[in-house]
Parts: C-alpha cells; sequence; structure tokens
C-alpha cells in the first residue's frame, strides 16, 4: 500500500481514456466506476458486483475466523505492522554525525492537524540526552525578586493550558535554497510538525518570581550536551510563551524535551529550548552562539540578519506530491498544509499552471492560529502535464512570496527561513517532481 | 514521580499550617513560598536561592556533560522511560477472557483534549484481528442502485475530512450502578478517549451509490472473529457518520480498526464498528446479539431500552482523584473533563461539598462539539475534608443528573450509560476516595 512499485506506477497506462471529454457534472460518476474499474487487480466491475451481493456468505477473510489478541498484551499500542514505512527518515549527506542532526516528518503520509508524537521530527545538537525527571530542575533566576528551584512536581501545581500549534526548523526548506535537490516532500518541508502542548503560561511564573522593571530578555538553556541557548524578548515571554510538559495529551517525547521544554508559539523551533534547565531574566540578548554564527540569515551583502524569529506563512501540496503520485486518471482532491508564525491561514491559492492562474482552495476542517491548516481543491486530472503550487495568505496580511521574491531580498546565502511558493511538477504518467520555478 | 509512596503522602504531614488563616489575596505569594519550601527535599528555601545564582557553574547534571542518542536511533518514537507506568490497564475479574475485555485509559495523566494513540481504551468481542490492508474490502450493497466494492486506496480517494471527537463504551462507569467499587479514576471513567479521526464522510459514499428511497437503517458489519454488527438510521449515517482510517494524524491503530472502522460522533463506542468489512442498506434494523442481548438498557420493569445511541452529557473531576491525591494545602487548580455526545459542553459547575453549593468552572481551551472539554477551578484548601463533584450541562440544555435521578428512571440493572454526577471524597490526608452520594 505504501511503497511505490514500477507495477503501481504501470496502472496508469491501463486506464481508458474515456474521461477526457466528460463534463464537470458527470465526474462522480465517473469516479465510482474507476473505483468499480480498479477495486483489485481480480475484479471487474461484475465481479465486484456479485461479490458484494453475497457478502457474508462468501469471501470470508481469515481473520474473521478465529479469536484475536486479547487486551493489554500491548499496554502502550503501536502503529499496525502494515504501516512500518511511515518513519521518520534522516539525510545521511546533511550532517558531520547522527548526534548533531535532524530527523524529518513523513508529512506526505499525514492526515488531519495532529502529527503523532512518534513521527514529530527531531533536530539534536549534542545527541538526546536521558533526564531524569526526578532529578531535573528548572531554575527561574536573573533580575527578579525570588529566584525559584522548580521540580516538575512543583511545576505541575500551576494553572495549566493546552493549545494546538506547529513546531517547525527554520531550516525547514534550507536544502533547496540553491537549487532543488530533495526529491521528497519529507525532505522538502519534513521539519515540520503540529501537536497539542500542555503546560505553564511563563508570564504566570515571571508573575510569581517577580521581574525587575529593566528586565528586557530572558535566556533559556537546555539540559543537553550542547547547553543550547537562546534569548527571548520579554515581550514574547509576557505573551504566549509556554513551559510544557506534554504533548497530544500525554508527557512529553524524550526528543521533544522530556521532561520540560520552552515553547514560543509560531517561532523558529530552536528557540523553544528542550530539556529546559534555566531561564535567567536580563536585560540584553547574550548573543550566544546558537542566535549569531548560527539561526541568524546571511544576507547578499555579508551581513546576518539576527533575531529572525517569526516562521513566516509557508504552505505545500502533499498530495500529489512524490511520494505521492498520481494514480489515476479523473477527479481528485488535490490537498495540502499551510502555516502562519504570525497567526491565522485566511486563504490559500492554488495553480495548476506554475502560478500564472490561481483558484481559491477550500480551508479544511480546524483553522486555528500558528497551527497546520488544511486545505483541498477538487480537480479532473486527464494526465495532462501541471506545474502545481500553492500560496498561502495569513490574516496579517502576509503573502507567502515566489522564490524571486524571496531572493530579491535574502539571496541565496542563508539556510534559514525558505518559505518560498513550491512547485511540483506533475508529469504525464503520474509521478511528481520537485522542480523550482521564479 | 508517578506513584504514590508512602513517603510522598508523610510530606503533607510536614508542611506548616501557617497559610490556615491566610486571605485569598495573599495566596500566590504562599503558593510561591510552599514552591520554595518544597522544591526537594535537600532544599530549603536559601538553599534554592544559592543554587538558583550559580547555576551555570555549579551543580551541572550528568546528562550535560556527555553527547546524547542520535537521530533515527528510534525511527517511530516511544515514550519515556520514565513515564511507563502511563499504560491502559485492565480489570482481571470483569470477564471471562482477554480476547473479550476491555482495557482501560489513564485518564488520570492525560492533559489536553487529545488522548494518544497508544494509550485509547481497547474493547474487543473476539480479539484483534490482525487485518492486511491490501487485501482487505469494504462492500456497500443492499438497497442501492450500485453495489460497489473498495480497496484502501479507493477509499482513499474520496474527498477526507478530520474531526476531533470523543469515543466513549456506553459501559463506561457501568460497574457502579450497584454501589462503588473501583477506587480508581482510570477503572471508573477509563473507558473514553478523544482523537483527530480523519475519513470519509458515509453521506459521501451513500450519494455515489444511489440509496433506495425506502431505505431507513445501515448495518455495519465488522471483520473480527465476533463479526460484530449493528444497525445505524439513514438519518445519522447521512448526517455525521464517518468512514475512518486515520486516527491523530497517522492510520488507525490496529486496536481501534485498521485499516477501517465506522464512526458515529457522539454515539456509543460500540456502533462506531472496527475492522469495517460490509455496510448493507436495508429498511428496518437487524437486531443482531450485540443490539438485543447487549447494548440495550434493562429497565425497573424488565424492559430493555433499545438503540440508546447518543452518549449523554458526563464530567469527572480528574485533578485530584484517587490516583493523584492532594500532596500539599494552598492553592491548587482543581481540574476535570466533560462531554457530551448531543453536541457541546455549555458550561460546567463543581461542588466542594456534595452538591449542597456549586460554583461555576472555567471551560479551557478548546470547547468542540462531540469532544473532550477541560474544566478547572481554583481552590484554596486547608486540609478540610471535601465532596468533589461536578455537573455538565450541554448545548441541547440536557443537564447531567445525580445517582438519584437517573436510578428513578433507570433503576440500577443497566451496565450502560451510567452518566450520572461522580463524587470523589477528599480526605484531610489529601486522600481521595470514590463515594457514592444521591
Amino acid at each position: 500500500m505504501k511503497k511505490l512499485t514500477t507495477s503501481t506506477r504501470g496502472l496508469l497506462s491501463e486506464i481508458k481514456d474515456e474521461a477526457a471529454e466528460m463534463p464537470v457534472s458527470e465526474r462522480r460518476n465517473f469516479l465510482l466506476k474507476g473505483l468499480q474499474l480498479t477495486a483489485g487487480s481480480a475484479f471487474a466491475m461484475g465481479a465486484a458486483k456479485v461479490m458484494a451481493e453475497t457478502p457474508a456468505r462468501s469471501n470470508v477473510p481469515a481473520w474473521t475466523k478465529k479469536l484475536g489478541r486479547g487486551v493489554v498484551s500491548v499496554p502502550y499500542g503501536q502503529p499496525s505492522k502494515y504501516e512500518d514505512d511511515v518513519i521518520r527518515r534522516t539525510v545521511s549527506w546533511l550532517t558531520a554525525s547522527t548526534e548533531s542532526s535532524i530527523s524529518m516528518t513523513p508529512i506526505h503520509e499525514m492526515k488531519g492537524i495532529i502529527t503523532p508524537s512518534g513521527l514529530v521530527f527531531e533536530r539534536y545538537h549534542a545527541g538526546l540526552p536521558d533526564v531524569n525527571p526526578d532529578e531535573h530542575r528548572l531554575i527561574i533566576h536573573g533580575m527578579v525578586d525570588n529566584p525559584i528551584t522548580l521540580t516538575m512536581d512543583d511545576l505541575m501545581r500551576y494553572p495549566s493550558e493546552s493549545v494546538i500549534h506547529f513546531l517547525e526548523c527554520p531550516a525547514n526548506g534550507g536544502m533547496e535554497w540553491h537549487g532543488t535537490q530533495m526529491e521528497a516532500l519529507q525532505f522538502t518541508h519534513g521539519m515540520l510538525s503540529c501537536c497539542e502542548w500542555t503546560g505553564v503560561k511563563l508570564s504566570t511564573i515571571l508573575d510569581e518570581v517577580g521581574i525587575s522593571a529593566d528586565a528586557k530578555w530572558v535566556l533559556a538553556e537546555g539540559a543537553d550536551g550542547a547547553t543550547m541557548t537562546r534569548s527571548i524578548p520579554i515581550e514574547k515571554a509576557l505573551d504566549d510563551t509556554m513551559i510544557v510538559y506534554a504533548q497530544n495529551g500525554e508527557k512529553l517525547r524524550p526528543e521533544q524535551g522530556y521532561p520540560v521544554r520552552l515553547f514560543n508559539p509560531g517561532w523558529e523551533g530552536n528557540t523553544s529550548i528542550k530539556w529546559l534547565r534555566r531561564l535567567e531574566i536580563g536585560d540584553k540578548p547574550w548573543y550566544q552562539r546558537e542566535e549569531t554564527s548560527k539561526y541568524t540569515d546571511l544576507m547578499p551583502d555579508g551581513k546576518a540578519r539576527k533575531f529572525s524569529f517569526i516562521q513566516e506563512t509557508n504552505s505545500v501540496i502533499t498530495s500529489p506530491c512524490p511520494e505521492r503520485p498520481m494514480l489515476r486518471k479523473g477527479v481528485h482532491e488535490l490537498e495540502g498544509i499551510a502555516w502562519s508564525g504570525r497567526g491565522t491561514v485566511k486563504r490559500v491559492d492554488v495553480s495548476l499552471d506554475g502560478g500564472v492562474t490561481w483558484r481559491q482552495a477550500k480551508l479544511k476542517g480546524l483553522v486555528l492560529p500558528k497551527a497546520i491548516t488544511r486545505f483541498s481543491l477538487e480537480i479532473n486530472w486527464q494526465g495532462e502535464p501541471l506545474l502545481l503550487q500553492s500560496r498561502s495568505i495569513d490574516d496579517s496580511g502576509y503573502v507567502q512570496p515566489t522564490l524571486t521574491q524571496l531572493r530579491d531580498i535574502r539571496g541565496s546565502n542563508s539556510i534559514y527561513h525558505k518559505n518560498s511558493i513550491h512547485t511540483w511538477k506533475l508529469d504525464t504518467d503520474g509521478t511528481v517532481s520537485n522542480v523550482q520555478l521564479g
């Protein structure tokens, strides 16, 4: 079901061209007919009908004839063995070691807006530390009246909040600044996830410790071997920054900072310090390594654009994509995801001709601020080559730029914040490849 | 962190009574002070302060001094080993075999509204079948113009929808009709979960196959060894019933019906047939075993109330609860969950005195129809015994009944649909037990 095989691709050439000149009003009937014709390699339309008439008496599968596994054979459930291809993946040549590398979410397989915790992308600067929650402490100090050291139990006594937000590495898509090189959605956009996060608003804690009137910045430090540190402006800290201990209803996964992390909604993932050990309140930024030599945007004039925190609006078509080619002609639901670190996705347009003409897509299901938002557009594909693009517009009015527009301002030296319109080339045989247009 | 030990309970007696006559306005300062006093058994307030002043130079934990695990050591992530107590559990005496039994969700550990897929309760009538998605077929036949047989690929071509809804076994709480017997929230209310579900609206498929004008019911049949079957009224089928293939962003878990299940939002879980193999359209219900001898409510006069599909509004306090006692005096965020199969939770009231007086709780975060909704109320507990109750009211105007009100109408012969107000007894030592009040 999951791996694209040569024989699956071959199916396309066997499909008759009968719907080519069919009016759109007949598309639903054709969809049905298409389903019957291809409801399994052994079934023509007639066979499918006969089987449907005698379902209780014949073709009873083997698994219906016996008892299955009992309860709590697996006290903590796992995906089906048939889905073992749906995993995080790395790009082996990308980094020198796996302890300072990244794995990517298979977003071509994702449905809805929640990313399952087991598939959220990983990013380590010194590997995943094994933090014992009973020994872990969170220190809050600096320009405060009452510095404190919190245990995890202390932290969980505070009033909690739960929010659904995306989390994205600012290097998402960063391998494509100079040209296309990744032939899979998992690698062009897979440093992205969206979860329900639960924790305490940082403002609640800062209210308790009493910050100085001169406080302007917060330094967040992780307990990993890199002691990852980032400076956060006090305005963000007092707005929606959270100290998070749960994800998708359960405690944080180790990869996501267990037992506690910072979470800055809409901002580059690196600022949401994992395995959070220390928050220091100060009056200026600390200019640490990971906000100077890294996580700044190298501009055409050689200067670095620093503190480029916000993940601007972005979008990508997830079906079809290189991993999900078009297997048949006919009516398809073209689908994709959009998100914005500034707020809510307001509108998504889709182009089938590389940005010459645009059609407004439908936003599907929950449309939440700083969360993945699904869009779709029904198309009737008759085998013609297409150049598929999506363009997101958020409620701040920001319009996702073309690659040319982005390069005009930022050049192509950076590896961060590449949110330009993405293009998939759909070929006549249904395969999809990664191309770049202006 | 998770198991309540004798020494943890002992902490309570060590806490000074200094806040007993403190005005509520000082509660925040006391909360802070309490945290400092108890921020670890080795730290008094002064020690905690010293540590906070020199965090970068001393007390650096072992895991900060070395490299951690690299990426994709675990391509599909798992919870922390320190959370191995957060699992589904069964009640051994409840059923004759594990293949016809139930495991329960640890809802005392759950945060937010999403239940992680690995912890969603299980209910089998003949165990968990191992269904191969490539061989599985969904047959739709009966009073239709065009019976069809769908492969999973066929099904996934249809326009999809994603919704966040609770799923509850109608026997949830059923062991408590005659009196209390379960001393844990996981066992009194743990046949409950809430996930994001993705699939195709059944109405979309029925529109395609063309149902007869006389069609009134749909029979859904599972591919498990029990060939579980339920009759669904056509009005529901054409309203919000879905054919679901994904859960929390990824394919359905085996326990939840992989590769495909029915999903009837707000209705008793048993109607949402798992491992869905067949939908037959007819003009009357089929009166199968699991909708006559089971899944009907035995009334005081000996008659069975049948087709009691809707899970009426219900609520329970999740903190404190037997598994989450009060560890300290002072300000606490009392928290709980409410849900309604009719629609949206409109309001939740909390009583500290067994229903004599009520205070309106705050609804937290997303409030979605037919989904778990979180509520909270800050209380200042000074060691007095309390009788904690919550009462949910949904947007249909339905008010969660008292146990007496429910028994007056339904008696106590049934094991289904016990949604009466639940009472926790909070003792002076902070322990919580399960009691019943009228």
